[in-house]
């Protein structure tokens, strides 16, 4: 299976990407308006792919989700290429009577079995996992998550 | 230098990512509407990252380009992680007088030196580069780029 883009360069660093029919801005840091810088877009393509392995796991192991939210925070280096050298990642599930066991099995199965985009970046860039849980009822709680 | 995004769960596998003020709705390759897949959004991450350098470098060349177009099609891994295993990835380049030299030295820069999301996967993905130019004038010409 394949996916294409297409960029057109507009002016400066403005670029549209184009995707079949389907239309994101791209742009420098300093001159933003609607448009995205391409490590920003990095952050949300590794945070959603995490994102649905787990929302999907959870659903398949009839857990009733009711807030998911993910966060992504990565760290450039200061030199050239200035990649991520590590990524602070937290997910924050919320839903009555969620099992912790069945969030941190989700969350495994997609760091080390579903997520494409971390697979990619696994010898490269360095993630910091945590998660969130709470059901209304007890106070959240957070955890660490240790990768196997 | 950090960078921060925010996913939120709507329904299925809808996400809304928010980026300080700006927004990109995700989805499943099966319900796009207006919304990207993460592997989408990865393609035009990589691709606009060398885009930016390529007209960067190619401005401080003094290269008058009156035209930039970046096209990327991935194919993906049939089993998980459904990760790119290869990239093609074409720069077209039209302008007057552009020097072969430079445009290829540009390309060089950005996948040897530059590009943040190029180096996070360097190890894991392999990309075919080629690059077309023309100048209006003579018909256009297509090259492969060799890594060096």
């Amino acid at each position: 299976m394949s996916v294409s883009i297409r960029l057109t360069w507009n002016s400066g660093l403005e670029f549209d990407a184009q995707v079949n029919d389907r239309k994101i801005r791209l742009n420098s840091a300093e001159q933003m308006d609607s448009a995205f810088t391409p490590m920003e877009l990095f952050l949300v393509s590794l945070a959603g792919c995490t994102a649905m392995d787990v929302q999907y796991i959870l659903e398949r192991q009839r857990q009733r989700i009711k807030h998911l939210i993910i966060t992504a925070s990565g760290k450039r280096r200061d030199e050239d290429p200035r990649s991520y050298e590590s990524i602070d990642l937290e997910y924050e599930v919320a839903g009555e009577d969620i099992r912790r066991d069945a969030v941190e099995r989700a969350i495994r199965l997609s760091q080390e079995k579903y997520c494409s985009v971390r697979a990619m970046v696994k010898d490269s860039v360095k993630l910091n996992i945590t998660y969130r849980m709470s059901d209304g009822n007890k106070p959240e709680e957070r955890f660490g998550y240790k990768p196997s």
